[in-house]
């Protein structure tokens, strides 16, 4: 499938994504595979036996989003220069969305950028993160307050690798496929709910489809000037989720999960979305292993928190909700009252 | 003056370069000067009775190349994160290139990507550095080794700043603007042997047709690919020499006069420049007060300090060398022999 990126200032960069058995892959340059431990422990062999190059570097970091960080980016940097990559020279992420990020984004910064590949490992980054070119690193602040639009030379999906995948991991994945399908297309949520992700041909279909729609948002708006900003369904909650509990209690897609959670109680309360949707939402996300539930502390505080992130434009935080299944709303003048309300919802310690 | 830059993937992005006094600024958004104490303390009076902004902060960043690293951009960012700057806000680089290479690519990563305006201070920045959007810093590797290309939103270039510019400093930027004449325009270089700089208006108009070349260049080829390497005579070898100076004893364009000394002696030698010519290029570095000679202490190190340039695609090197005056040669299969005859040149003890 050809992945056509509008960018910014109306250039076009096309690029190609495989959902297949990886292929091989032939350059007649330096290549440079980033990757953890896990994934090497397990997959590296097979990535390798597949590049032929002039010369291939393996660059482990640690595994984590707690090590998605400027730091991490510069041990790789430090790597690249020592091997003597050139600008010709190309990347390969191999991991989930952590490895990826990281490594685009070395990508971008490496003699002010030379190409990359994205082989996610991971059902989230194969859904997610892979494509559309955001790339960045964590910093105190907050999540990917750091980093760089830069678009992959190519992204490879290969779902054998999901095989040795964590259970809870996978179902992190199926979290952004889930916030696509209740953004975007009632046909694809309808087909979710009775879906056998466990069948390899299925899960194929829905991974095509889902990167189908993804790619058409950032398609239409790069730079997030619009509607991409739809992606971040569930993010704008699950962001301070995860700053809350350090990065260390969820992984992404479960912080999403929650996330979605709550704005569909802020969405009902604004009357965007019934009851029963809500349910069918929550149900989706319980078939799936994801929580839905989580214990808000101090709902002032979660509050403040949502200023940091970096979608809300002059002190105005930008609520992206769904409006039904398959439609999507914006609301950026909510009055504080009424979040204040949706919030209350998830600090009763009597609620559970 | 509309510079327009053809990006890599066919979009053009345009800006506006005034050469004249600076205008008066009016943004409806969040606004961040970064500057350093020297141009502070001379004109940032000046600059902020021009600027009308919702918010203004000024981040001051210490004074010389030294300080052009990761850890003072990292600085910079905690700075704006703690102003809770948004994706609409603007930086403006107020100061020499080090302040605009680093605002630049701060701008570059804050957020993955806000706007910036050029206001540069120095004679070499308003000649070179500003236009044409190469950002980045130098590391332990070298200079300039990691950043972006990123474009201003504009750059206004107002010639009273340079009233209180050092007379070497203003030396250093004529250099930028004698590479320019030596590459491109035989009629300019001409020019340039009669004018006389301290006069305002010969002054604004030598700027202007140094911008207008090299937009010219980077228009044609904005990350480097082809022609604008053409940009880098006098580098390759000016790189070495701030390198192995540590970037103390010589200012950037004192660095590069002496490269295009060198580079001079390397064309020389193939026959591509007369010995008149080269005398002309040196006695226009001399009449500004640039330095032409440099001790080579050991020829073989020097020479293997090429191999770190990142225009070094694939071990080999690539020597941008005037072909007369006012036309440009980029060779980049010269035998290390010949290098090694021209660099000898200025490694005999007693060749003073």
């Amino acid at each position: 499938m050809i992945v056509p990126i509008h960018l910014e200032n109306s250039g076009v960069v096309e690029y190609d994504v495989t959902i297949d058995k990886l292929p091989k892959l032939h350059f007649d340059t330096k290549v440079a595979v980033v990757t953890n431990p896990t994934v090497s422990a397990l997959h590296l062999d097979t990535l390798l036996n597949q590049i032929d190059a002039k010369e291939l570097s393996v660059i482990t970091v640690p595994d984590g989003e707690e090590y998605k960080t400027l730091d991490t980016v510069v041990n790789i940097l430090d790597e690249l220069f020592i091997n003597k990559l050139d600008r010709k020279s190309i990347l390969i992420a191999f991991g989930g969305g952590v490895v990826g990020d990281m490594t685009g984004f070395t990508a971008s910064l490496y003699q002010r950028g030379i190409q990359f590949i994205q082989i996610p490992t991971t059902l989230l980054s194969q859904v997610d993160a892979s494509v559309g070119g955001k790339t960045g690193v964590n910093n105190k602040f907050g999540k990917n307050l750091i980093g760089a639009f830069y678009q992959p030379k190519g992204v490879y999906i290969d779902t054998t690798f999901l095989d040795t995948l964590p259970q809870r991991e996978f179902s992190a994945g199926v979290a952004e496929i889930i916030k696509i399908a209740v953004m975007f297309d009632n046909e694809y949520f309808n087909y979710l709910e009775k879906a056998d992700l466990s069948d390899k041909k299925v899960l194929n279909e829905v991974i095509a489809r889902c990167v189908e729609l993804k790619a058409n948002v950032v398609n239409q708006d790069e730079k997030e000037a619009g509607i991409r900003a739809v992606l971040n369904y569930g993010h704008t909650f699950g962001h301070v989720i995860e700053n809350e509990t350090k990065y260390k209690k969820y992984l992404h897609g479960e912080a999403v999960a929650i996330g979605m959670v709550m704005a569909n109680v802020l969405a009902n309360i604004l009357g965007l979305i019934t009851q029963n949707d809500m349910n069918r939402v929550k149900n989706l996300l319980i078939k799936h292993n994801l929580p839905i539930d989580y214990h808000i502390n101090n709902v002032e505080e979660f509050y403040n928190k949502f200023f940091l992130d970096k979608k809300s434009a002059n002190d105005k935080i930008k609520f992206i909700l769904p409006h039904g299944i398959g439609n999507f709303n914006i609301s950026n003048n909510i009055d504080k009252s009424i979040i204040i309300k949706a919030l209350n919802q998830f600090s009763r310690i009597d609620k559970k």
